[in-house]
C-alpha cells in the first residue's frame, strides 16, 4: 500500500446549456470584477462569449475580456493579461477554452496573487504561495486542466515549455457543456482523445504497487474512452459520446486514476513537450507519435503492467500468445490500430515532421535538462534513453 | 445525458500513520480552537486521541475533547456538543471515528454555522445557511460521510432518524490510515462493506439513461468491495484489503458514481433506516437484510439494469439462462451467497428480528411519510410497497 493524496476541489457543473451559470458560480465563490480569457475568434462569433457576458451581467458582476490564446500557451500573453488584469482590478478569471486557455489563466493568476513573473514557477526559481480564484467554461475536451493542479506554458522567447504544478491552482468550478465541443475539427477531438487516455496511462504504467480500487477506475475510464472515441469518429456530433470523453478529460488529470500507485510517469508527456515546444505540433497528436515507442522502449520495466492494459482495457487474452512479451506487444499494437482508427499518427513521420538526428539529439538533451537529467518511474529515462526513444519514433 | 453537479472538495491524506498530520490539516484549513469528538473509549484506549491532540499541540491549536457518540448518533449528543463548543470558543471540528461520530460532528458544526438547533435541518422546517469547517480522522471504512453531504441524526426523544444534505458539511479534510480499521469487529466491518456497495447500488439500479464512464466506476468499484470483503474475511489484518475498502468507502458515496444517472433511488437505505431508528440495528446489516426483498420487488422496473449488475459486477453470462429476469435473479442471488459468506443476514430473522405485522405497517408508515409518501426511482414506492417489502424480507 503507498500512501497518497487526493485533492479536487473544482465544482463540475455538467450539462447543456450550462454556460448561463457562469455569472452566478462566480459570485459563489467570491467574485467581484472577472477577466473573461479565451483563444480564437469561434467563441465569439458562436455567440459563446457574450452569453457568458450575459450571465455575468446578470450576476451583477463587471467584467473584462483578452481572447488570443493559442495551442501552446504564450507567456507574452501571459503578461498581457496580467498587465490587464491588474490595471482593471479583477479578482476572478474565468477561462472559456481548453487546455492552453485554463493554463494561460492559471499562469496569470498566479501572477495576480503572487506579484513577479509568474514564469518563475515554471523554471523553478519561486514556488507559488497562492493563486488567484479561476473558474472554466469548457469547450475542448483534451488537457484536464480543468480539474488538475497543472499549469504549462510555452516561453515564446526562448522556445522553452514547461509545466508548474500546485493545488492553489486548481479552478473553482468547470462547467461542461459537451454540446460546445462539436464544433471542433476531427483533429482536435481525435488529439484530446488521446492526451486524456494518456493522462491515466501516465499513471498506470508503474513497476510500483498498484490499487484494485485505481486499477477499476484507470481501465473504466480508458475503455471508455477508446469507445465513444471511435464513435465519435463515425458520429462527430453524438452529445451523449462527447458527453464521455468531457468528464473523462477531467477524471483522466485530476489525481483519481493514479491514487496509490507510487507515483506518476509521465515519461511520454515530457518526451512530447519537446515536439509542442520546438515544432509547434498538437499535444495530443504528438503523444500519439511518442507513445507506442516510449511502450516498447519500457515494456520490460514493468512488464504485467503492459499485460493487464492488454488485457483489461484492449480485451485481449494473454493464453492466446506464446508469452508475456508477445501479449504486451499486441496490446500496444492494438493502440496503434485505435491511432490510426481515428486520424491520429503513430511516429514522427505520421506527425507530419522529418528530423534529423541532430533534431532528435537537441530535443533529447532538452528534454533531460529540463527534468533534472532523469525522469519516468516505468522505467527510469536519461537523455541517451530519450534519443533512443525518439529514434524509434522517427524511424 | 442527464445534467450533474459534481462537488466532492474534501481533501484526503491515505497512508499509514496519516493522522500525525491532523494538527498541520485543522492549521492550513483555518482552526483556531479544535473540538476532537469521538466515540468509544476504544479511540482513547489505542492511543489515537493522545496521538491526535499530540499533532494539534505540535501545531499550536488547543482544543477540547468530547466522546461517547453511539452508532445510530443521537441528538441528545448533538445539543451537548453544540453547547460546549460555544462554551469554549470552538471554529473547527475534528471528527474521530466513523459515520456516526462524522453526522454527530456535522450536526454540532451547522448548529455553530446556523445558530437555533440542528435537528430543524433534518426535518425540513429550516434549510442551511453554512456549517462550521469539520475534519475527519476515519476509524470505520462504511458511511462515506467522510466525503459525502449527508449528515444522518437520532432524535433520541421521538425515536425519528433522518438525514439532511447540505454541500456546506462537505469535511475540509479526510484522514484515511486503513491500519486503524483492523480492530474493528467482523461484524462491522462486513456491515461497513455492505454500506459501501449499497451507497454505489442505490445511484446504479435506475431506469434512466446512464454514463459508460459512471457505470464503469461503480462497477469496478463494486467488484473491488465484494473481492476485497472476502479477502479481509479470511485474513482481517490485510492491510492493502483495508486500504480498498476505506478508500472505496469514500468514493461509494462522494457523487463520483451516480454522475449523470438521472437521480439517485436510496430507497433500501429509506426503508433501512426505521429498522435502525426502531431496533437500534447496524445499518450495513440492515441494509442487508433488505436489499434481496426490494431487489426483487423493484426489479422489473429496471430489468436491463439488473442484468448489467449481474453481468459487470458478479460476471454472470446472461446466455446461460432462459430469460433475462432469470439472469437478474442469479445476481441476486449471488449477492445473497455473498452476503452470507460474509456472515451478513439477508433477511429480518437472520437480522436478529422477530417482527409482527403490526411492527411492519408503523415502519412503512414512518418511512412513506418522512419521504413525503413516495420515494426511489428504480420504482417509485409508496406505504404499500415498503410494507410489500419489509413483509418479503421478514418471511
Amino acid at each position: 500500500m503507498n500512501s497518497f493524496t487526493y485533492y479536487a476541489p473544482t465544482k463540475v457543473v455538467f450539462g447543456l446549456g450550462a454556460e448561463a451559470q457562469a455569472g452566478q458560480l462566480c459570485r459563489d465563490f467570491g467574485a467581484t470584477k472577472v477577466l473573461v480569457h479565451f483563444g480564437g475568434q469561434h467563441a465569439v462569433r458562436s455567440g459563446l462569449i457574450d452569453r457568458i457576458c450575459a450571465s455575468l451581467d446578470e450576476a451583477g458582476l463587471p467584467h473584462v475580456e483578452l481572447g488570443g490564446v493559442v495551442p501552446n500557451p504564450r507567456l507574452s500573453l501571459v503578461h498581457k493579461g496580467l498587465e490587464l488584469a491588474k490595471a482593471e482590478g479583477v479578482d476572478f478569471i474565468l477561462a472559456v477554452g481548453g487546455g492552453s486557455v485554463i493554463d494561460s489563466s492559471k499562469s496569470i493568476a498566479y501572477g495576480l496573487a503572487c506579484g513577479g513573473d509568474p514564469w518563475d514557477f515554471n523554471i523553478g526559481i519561486r514556488k507559488p504561495t497562492g493563486c488567484a480564484p479561476i473558474g472554466v467554461v469548457l469547450t475542448i475536451a483534451a488537457a484536464g486542466s480543468e480539474m488538475s493542479n497543472s499549469c504549462v506554458i510555452t516561453n515564446d522567447e526562448t522556445g522553452v515549455k514547461k509545466g508548474v504544478n500546485s493545488d492553489y491552482s486548481r479552478a473553482k468550478f468547470a462547467i461542461m457543456n459537451p454540446e460546445l465541443t462539436v464544433s471542433l475539427p476531427w483533429y482536435q477531438t481525435a488529439s484530446g482523445c488521446v492526451d486524456i487516455m494518456m493522462h491515466t496511462m501516465e499513471r498506470y504504467f508503474t513497476p510500483k504497487q498498484t490499487m484494485q480500487l485505481t486499477d477499476e477506475l484507470a481501465e473504466g475510464l480508458l475503455r471508455t474512452v477508446f469507445d465513444n472515441a471511435i464513435i465519435l469518429h463515425e458520429d462527430p456530433e453524438n452529445i451523449d459520446a462527447r458527453a464521455e470523453i468531457m468528464w473523462a478529460s477531467s477524471l483522466a488529470h485530476n489525481g483519481l486514476t493514479g491514487c496509490g500507485n507510487g507515483g506518476d510517469d509521465f515519461a511520454s508527456h515530457a518526451l512530447e513537450h519537446e515536439l509542442s515546444a520546438a515544432y509547434d505540433v498538437t499535444h495530443g497528436a504528438g503523444l500519439a507519435a511518442i507513445w507506442p515507442s516510449w511502450a516498447r522502449y519500457v515494456m520490460d520495466g514493468c512488464l504485467d503492467r503492459f499485460v493487464l492494459f492488454a488485457m483489461n482495457v484492449i480485451g485481449i487474452d494473454p493464453d492466446e500468445y506464446e508469452n508475456l512479451e508477445e501479449a504486451a506487444e499486441a496490446g500496444i499494437e492494438a493502440m496503434e490500430d485505435f491511432y490510426h482508427e481515428i486520424e491520429m499518427p503513430i511516429n514522427l513521420h505520421e506527425l507530419g515532421l522529418e528530423l534529423t538526428d541532430d533534431d532528435l539529439a537537441a530535443m533529447a538533451h532538452q528534454c533531460a535538462a529540463l527534468k533534472g537529467g532523469k525522469f519516468g518511474v516505468a522505467k527510469v529515462l536519461t537523455e541517451q534513453d530519450a534519443l533512443a526513444i525518439y529514434r524509434m519514433a522517427n524511424e
